[in-house]
Parts: C-alpha cells; sequence; structure tokens
C-alpha cells in the first residue's frame, strides 16, 4: 500500500472528539483489530465541536505534506445518524474517509482530479453501527480496510456532488484587494484567504476599524505588541499580533474582512 | 506476544497526567528503552484528576475494542506512594496494568474470567521507584515486560480482592425504569446505565424536573436545540441536545437520577 | 540508528503549538515523507505560547529516560523568522533540534558532553522554509534526516556559545536552605530545584507569608487537603496540596522563593 515504508499504511485521524472520553482510542482501536501494522498519526481531536470549516481548513494544512498513500481520516460529524453519506475520495495519490458534510472542500478545490465515492459496502463496517459514532463504526473501519489495499472502487457509486462548503474568495482590484479571516490559531493568529503574492511592504491592511496595519517580512521585523500582517506557513497573509493575540486585540473572528491597500507611506 | 501484529506488541496508556509536563513521555521513554518494538497508543491523558469514575469509565468504551493481546495502561492514582497496590490483570486476552483503587471496577464487572496478580516482583520495576510517579516507575515498566513476553504469573501473587467502586444499577419495574448518569462526554452528553434493550421510541425520560423528554433513533429526528434520549455508542441511553450540552441544559452530572416512562403521547 | 529497535528511529516532538489546528500533523507529515520508518512520539504540544522555560523544565523531564539513540525535537520558538539560529546537538547519545533560544539550557547543564552545531546545510531543510513555520520547514526535516543516518556534522559548523537561560542556583547554609519554583505542574504542584538529598522529615518549608510546611514522606503521608513539602519524580523538593493544589493554595508562580529549616517540632 504505502510502498516507501515497507508496507505500513499510514492513517491519520481528524476530529472533534477530544481525547478525554476515550472516543479517539476506540478508532483507534477498531483500527488496530482490522490491520495492526498500520501506522496511526492523530492530526487533531481538538477541533470546535461540529465545526466543519475549522476541520477543513485544518485538514488543508497537512494532507499533501504527508507522502501519497496516506490515508486521512476527517471526523467532524454534526449529522451523524442522519441521511448524509459517508464518502471515500482519492486525491493526489492520498484516500479520505470522511462524512459527506463539506469537510474535504479544500481538498477538492484543490485537486481537479479527485474521485469520491459513497460508503455503502457493509463488508466494511464494523457489524453493529450505532446511531451516535460512525467514526468508530464506517470510518476508522473503512480506513483501516483502506489500508489493507482494499480498491475505493469497493466500497459503492460514485458520488459526483459531494457536499461543498461555500468558501468565501478574496478579490483584487488594482493595486487593493479584499479578502476574509478564514481560520483562527491557537495563537490568536488571524489566518486569511490573501495570496502571498498579492501582499508586499507596501501594502497596509485594514481590519474593522483598524487601519494601516503593516506588513512585515517576519515576527523579527515586528516590534514586541506590534499588530502587523505577515505571510504565513499556510502561504496567505496572517494578521498577527507579536508575543499577543490578534483575534483578542482587533475582536476579530472567521468571516471578518480583511483590506489590503497601497501604503501612505 | 501478538501474532497478528508480527511481533509488535501494543500498549495504550490511560492517565490523569495532561501532556503538559511531560510525566507521558517520561512513561513513553521507559517503554522505549525497555521494548524498543512495542507500539504505544495514547487513550486519554485528560482524565480529571483522580478521578477513578472517570477512567474506569472511559476505559470501558475501549479496551474490549483493542485486540487480544494488548497492554491497556490506566493510571488514575490518587494513592500513589500509600500502601494501595499495583496490579496485572488479565481479562478475555488482553492484559491491564492499573493501581488498585477501583479503576478496573468495569473490566471485571463484565468479565467473570479475569485473573488479578499484584506487582510485587522489584524486577520489573525501574531502579528507583519514586513515591510520587508509578506511572513511569513501576506501571510502565511493567507494560513493558509484559509486551516483551514476561507473563503476569511472575509479577506477584493473586489478588482476590481487588477494590472495586461500588457502580449503581439500573431498576426496571414493568414499563418503568430508574438509571444513572455515569459519564458526561465532552459534548455534555449524559450517559446513563440504563441498556438499550430498555428504551424505546414510546418511552419518556425524566431528569430532574424535566419531564416527558423523548426517545430518538438518531441526531437526526431530533429538532436542533431538542432535548431528547438516544441509544449512544456504548450501548446505553443517553440524553442529550441537539447541537447543545444537556448537561448544562439539565444542570446535571455524574450520579443523577434518570427515569423512564411508557410515554403519555 | 537505533540498533535495538530494527532500524528503526525514534523522534520526539515538543512544541507549544497545541493540537488544534494541524500544525504538529504538518510536522509528522514531513517526518513521514522524508523517514516514513522513524517512530515519532508526542513529549507534549501544551507548552504555553512562548514559554522557552516551561520547554526547557519538560524537556528535562523525559530525554534522559528514552534510549541513546533518540531525537529530541523541541520548537519553542517566538523568535522564528529573526536571525536565531536552529541547533543540533547531541549529549549522551541522544540527538536534540531546536531553536537557539535557551530551551537546550537543562540538557546542557546537565550534560558536560554535548556538542552543539547551526542547522545551516539547506539540503536537509524543506525547498522553502516560511517565515514563521520552522516547526516544519527546518526542525522537522532536520530531525528526519538525522533518523535516516545523517551525520550532525553535516548540518552546519560548531557552535560555541548556544543561548543558556539563568537558571536559579539554590543555596545551602548550615541546614538551611534556599530554593525557587522552576516549574508548576497541571497537579499545581510547586516543583523546586532543592536537591531531594538536602531536605528531611526534619524540616519546614517556607513559601510566600506560609511557614512550617512539613515534609511527607509520600501523599500517603500528608492528610486530606493538607500543604506539605516531599521528593517529586525529578528528584527535587516539591510542594503540594494532597486533592488540592499548592499554586492556587499559595498564589506561588514560578521564581517564588523556597525556603528550607530545621524544624520547631
Amino acid at each position: 500500500m504505502d510502498p516507501s515504508s515497507r508496507g505500513h499504511a499510514r492513517i491519520t485521524l481528524l476530529t472533534d472528539f477530544g481525547t478525554a472520553d476515550g472516543y479517539v482510542a476506540a478508532m483507534r482501536g477498531v483500527i488496530a483489530s482490522l490491520a495492526p501494522d498500520a501506522i496511526v498519526d492523530d492530526a487533531s481531536h481538538e477541533i470546535e465541536r461540529g465545526d466543519i470549516e475549522a476541520g477543513a481548513w485544518v485538514l488543508s494544512h497537512y494532507w499533501r505534506v504527508y507522502p501519497a498513500g496516506t490515508i486521512h481520516v476527517a471526523v467532524v460529524d454534526p449529522g451523524v445518524g442522519t441521511e448524509r453519506r459517508g464518502l471515500v475520495a482519492t486525491s493526489e495519490g492520498r484516500t479520505f474517509v470522511a462524512p459527506d458534510n463539506g469537510i474535504l472542500t479544500r481538498v477538492l478545490e484543490l485537486s481537479g482530479e479527485s474521485v469520491v465515492r459513497e460508503i455503502r459496502e457493509r463488508a466494511f463496517t464494523r457489524q453493529e453501527v450505532s446511531a451516535t459514532f460512525h467514526g468508530r463504526d464506517v470510518f476508522a473501519p473503512a480506513a483501516a480496510h483502506l489500508s489493507l489495499g482494499i480498491s475505493p472502487d469497493r466500497f459503492g457509486p460514485l458520488v459526483a456532488d459531494p457536499v461543498r462548503l461555500a468558501l468565501a474568495r478574496p478579490q483584487r482590484s488594482g493595486s487593493s484587494a479584499r479578502g476574509d479571516i478564514v481560520h483562527i490559531d491557537r495563537f490568536g493568529n488571524l489566518i486569511t484567504n490573501i495570496p502571498a503574492s498579492w501582499a508586499s511592504p507596501e501594502h497596509r491592511f485594514r481590519v474593522k476599524g483598524t487601519e494601516g496595519i503593516p506588513f512585515r517580512e517576519t515576527y523579527g521585523h515586528a516590534s514586541p505588541r506590534e499588530l502587523f500582517a505577515l505571510v504565513g506557513s499556510a502561504g496567505t497573509v496572517e494578521i498577527s499580533v507579536r508575543d499577543g493575540s490578534a483575534a483578542n486585540r482587533l475582536a476579530a473572528g472567521r468571516g471578518t474582512v480583511v483590506l489590503l491597500d497601497a501604503g501612505h507611506g
């Protein structure tokens, strides 16, 4: 499955389960039972409850960094027990296992060549499927079977219309641009959808009432406690406070508009 | 030891240590030194400090999902440094390493065939055993030695009377029943000890002053923000709020009584 | 590389990234791509943001417990993007990968024989190095390459003056001593730099206004809610409250002075 790793397939887990209740351990136990040689990495279990958009962003931060052959499981699943479909998708050599609720949106956006299938085949789920925990009963066993070499084709029919989140799009007009905060990280950095290539030291940024936010090359170029913009690790503009939280300083959140203008100084 | 996994034994770790202080890393380091081929899974390190009952419930959620051969370590250990015993127990092909304080209660309840021994043999502990950290000095090395094929027999004498928590028992009377909340999860779901088989859509539930709580097959059958009961992933009744916290809504906690009656509707 | 483990090198990760944003997953993905057979352990990702001193203490708690051959990565890196160097250090058979900001202070203090080098060779970083995330772009790839057998010599020139934190030193005078709180753990234990060998049941401890704090052999010798001192798992004196938080009780923090005197009773 994963030739670079002596046959040890790798599975990553992203959930909103936290780790206090043993839910992730149950997923790991299912995989250990079916595919004992698979390597399982915790990507995150600290997505806010039911926050599909955050899950989609976080997944986008690491899925391509992992090698081809990796199986990425992403279970933020407020619709568990409803008619929402379960999906197996392949894209750029990685395989994704997730509910059909938009959490794969950023994966599908990036990769024109994705193939998405519905999980229908009950041979690849646990024998009893609970109404509340498809992470354990559907998605973990699907990942385990995929890691053993079961083809995605065998899981079910093609899905032409996977659910996609309506992602905000940044807009450019001359030397100005308008974007959106798409994620706030643990440090209070405001991560936007404005591409790095649109920004330069000549630009100033505006967020809510705050104007004239300068662009710095690195944290090191900012003064202590300064509010500034820089290019973040996702390749987009971030608004940061050195040694502080831009989210708190600006009382900004996901969806807040960020404006970029040619600087006055 | 674990023939399904090419000789790689698997150890899971459950503690109340959190991950901020490096205590779990020290346990992992001990295992890596003694049994470098063992696979170590974090089950949970977010049990509330000293909450043996929560540890026992969380352990019950995953231990049987892991394959036979797994070694489950559970260290919620407010009595560390006292005369409380350390235990190695075997049950249904799994091995457990834990302080003798009741954390294995739910394992022992489920399995008639458990064998419990005291950890006495100092050859299987670290050379120096601290007064405060048996997770590192006693339980991690015990798990490592077990993973290398050391028999539980060699750890010490049989224990006939392991400490057991007094677990609440649900009671049934005609079409009514009375149970208890036994765990509250991260989502604020109130997990009871009422078996799934006792509940049906005809029933209504009562928690503290709130009557007429309906039974739903899945989250999808509940209205947004509705308070309802359903069968949870542990196979018992849970009281939930769709997209909310039943624990907050009802100000209920572990031990709160849950009543089940034939419905009026 | 790690002969005890059939060629599977082991890497540990310590950061202040938390796990909610996928930053750790990106580091793991980089390692999985370059060194798929490496075993990667999460040591901690819950260091307070930018708290180099806490990172240094936590690292000191586990690095020597891991076997020789282990590669310890420690990224608490408020100076990312500035001129601060990246380091590869070797000490007692372990290898360390970290920013040059003092996080290795306690490792270097303990081991006279450390060799420290700067990470200069760009062949061992990611192709593009971001201004904000050297954990992914510099330190994870360095660890991966080291795990594949690349010698530290190849990373760059020797560093004679790695940054060191000014660690507080305990002082002894007759049967009295004066030390400092160097870490507060999740349980609110106040961990001091006073060596175990300086303390005995005859001593009393003083912290801020509170005098006469007794020394106990174990938690079991303390009364419920009692404030007391004992020898902790780091081999130094800790001030604890049984079933409570000494940090809260005394409103003490890192740097608070702890005095030890011959007891009056």
